[in-house]
């Protein structure tokens, strides 16, 4: 079997290295599963530059959700569709895991059901966890071209939430407005002032994976008592914004992670979460746009292209060909 | 009668002006009250500068706290001690006020008691809104040489929490130990590595009045979960942190105004704060140095003096002399 591992933190376009080994021998209540997809999140990368929030120990593999097909085992029918556990390195040909870790999946589109387990979670639990979001609120976000801004994108329009999409160049607008999107907006000094404009309505809940000056400006739509949540530095940059926000508009900074709802959720809503995301993308309601796939063997220039950005969607590692 | 106004908004020392009118006559239920002290607050020089989270119309008459004495008039005995009604312009040698909007006060400090109504409520209500502080329990603030910083000291001693001081020079840290601090450290890139030598412990709750890269290097010391509260920017810059610690450490960030417990709070629970502030003011359990007295004519040279920092106390404007 093939696996990406990384044995120091760094570039993954150079630390990433693909190694074969003797496939592992099955034990009792273990299935084997050949890999099918995993994508490319920029958490992903963030976490092999040695940046996230927690730092494997190395030699690590590389990867943390991904969908694959029983091959043979103990405990699931050998054809069965699974998702992979989560955060065990994902970036290989073929995975040995208890058959309880493996969560089984009807059959659909293999590229879309491979993404389920962060980003639609991570779109999901923002909209719920900070503000008590009701039919015809404002929500803001930056971004709203990645993964999650998809997703929010969708997520939003399905439960009559109105949503203002930030991004950082022009060509990004397409794409969202063929998601569906209704506003969308290119950041800028004086965005708060061209959401007003566009809007005319002041906003409830800010999303921003930018950092930096963004997060400051995603800061001034809000009404007075807003939240603004963070859950990534695209940019590189520290979060800023003028006290006077925090001070004279009482506006409430937070941040989000996923791995804290798997710590803190019950299996019960953790069922709950993903049963409902599920079933969206299951139907198609859920959907992101995929760039391009890669092999293992191309994993370099993969991480590369991902982190380069200009994408029109996704980059898709596919162990085992498309 | 004088009193200080300003007519555009700018550089409290280029701004205010003192102008002579006569005295308004007395109606039914009002009283005329001497004005004895008045402190300078930074938000006073902010306010002047158009900075404010509310503007006051203009011309307008500077000052927003102090005590006087009763000198005739309708429903208060002359030689009452009182608080002046909060935000109406208190740089001025005298006040008519209906009785009502007048808080008699026991005599005592009336350079203490001038101080009560800002400064003594913000340190006490950032300690109460945010995080339930038990006995033994870690606090941080930064401009700890400021007069909410002394407040702050005090109240924390009184209810057996730990707080850890940061200034911006050398010379504040005397000053802070005379007042009872234990731990003072001057601020720096290395703030959070030195916090945890000399306390070996993670803060609950961080409360900034600086701004900049201090409020970042605050929320570096704060246990996962924990709450960073901004309220002044006296770096003039906004405020900065590395997106990481909202999203891998939870730190929660609000701000404090206390305009806005003046709009929210009960007459009871307003009642309850400054009942219990009083009697520590009196007994002198809180109690914040005063660097100078200015007389109304010298407010322009007050305002810079105040603005230019350095000082060991509060500045005081005594507009019927000391």
């Amino acid at each position: 079997m093939k696996k990406v591992i990384y044995e120091n933190f760094g570039n993954p376009a150079e630390v990433l290295k693909v190694v074969e080994e003797p496939a592992p021998t099955l034990e009792a209540g273990q299935c084997r599963v050949e890999v099918l997809r995993s994508p490319i999140n920029p958490s992903d990368l963030i976490q092999i530059a040695g940046e996230y929030g927690v730092k494997p120990q190395l030699p690590a593999v590389a990867g943390n959700e991904g969908i694959g097909r029983v091959v043979e085992g103990d405990g699931l029918p050998a054809g069965t569709l699974v998702l992979l556990p989560a955060g065990q390195g994902t970036w290989v040909t073929e995975v040995v895991a208890p058959a309880s870790h493996l969560i089984p999946l009807p059959d659909g589109d293999v590229d879309q059901l491979s993404m389920l387990l962060v980003n639609p979670a991570t779109a999901y639990l923002m909209l719920q966890d900070f503000v008590d979001l009701k039919e015809g609120d404002w929500v803001i976000q930056s971004a709203a071209n990645s993964g999650v801004g998809g997703y929010l994108v969708q997520l939003c329009k399905a439960r009559g939430i109105n949503l203002v999409n930030v991004v950082r160049r022009e060509s990004a607008i397409a794409g969202l407005k063929e998601l569906g999107a209704e506003h969308v907006l290119v950041d800028g000094p004086d965005l708060a002032a061209r959401v007003k404009q566009a809007t005319g309505a002041k906003m409830k809940l800010a999303l921003d994976a930018v950092a930096g000056e963004t997060f400051g400006r995603l800061g001034d739509t809000l009404e007075r008592g807003g939240t603004l949540v963070n859950y990534g530095a695209m940019s590189m940059r520290p979060v800023q914004m003028v006290a006077g926000a925090l001070i004279f508009r009482d506006i409430k900074v937070r941040g989000f992670w996923l791995v804290n709802f798997f710590e803190r959720a019950s299996k019960e809503e953790r069922m709950k979460v993903y049963g409902e995301l599920t079933q969206m993308v299951l139907k198609g309601a859920l959907y992101a746009p995929v760039d391009r796939h890669f092999g293992l063997d191309e994993i370099n220039e993969a991480a590369a292209y991902t982190w380069a950005g200009g994408r029109t969607g996704k980059v898709i590692v596919a162990p085992n060909g498309v």
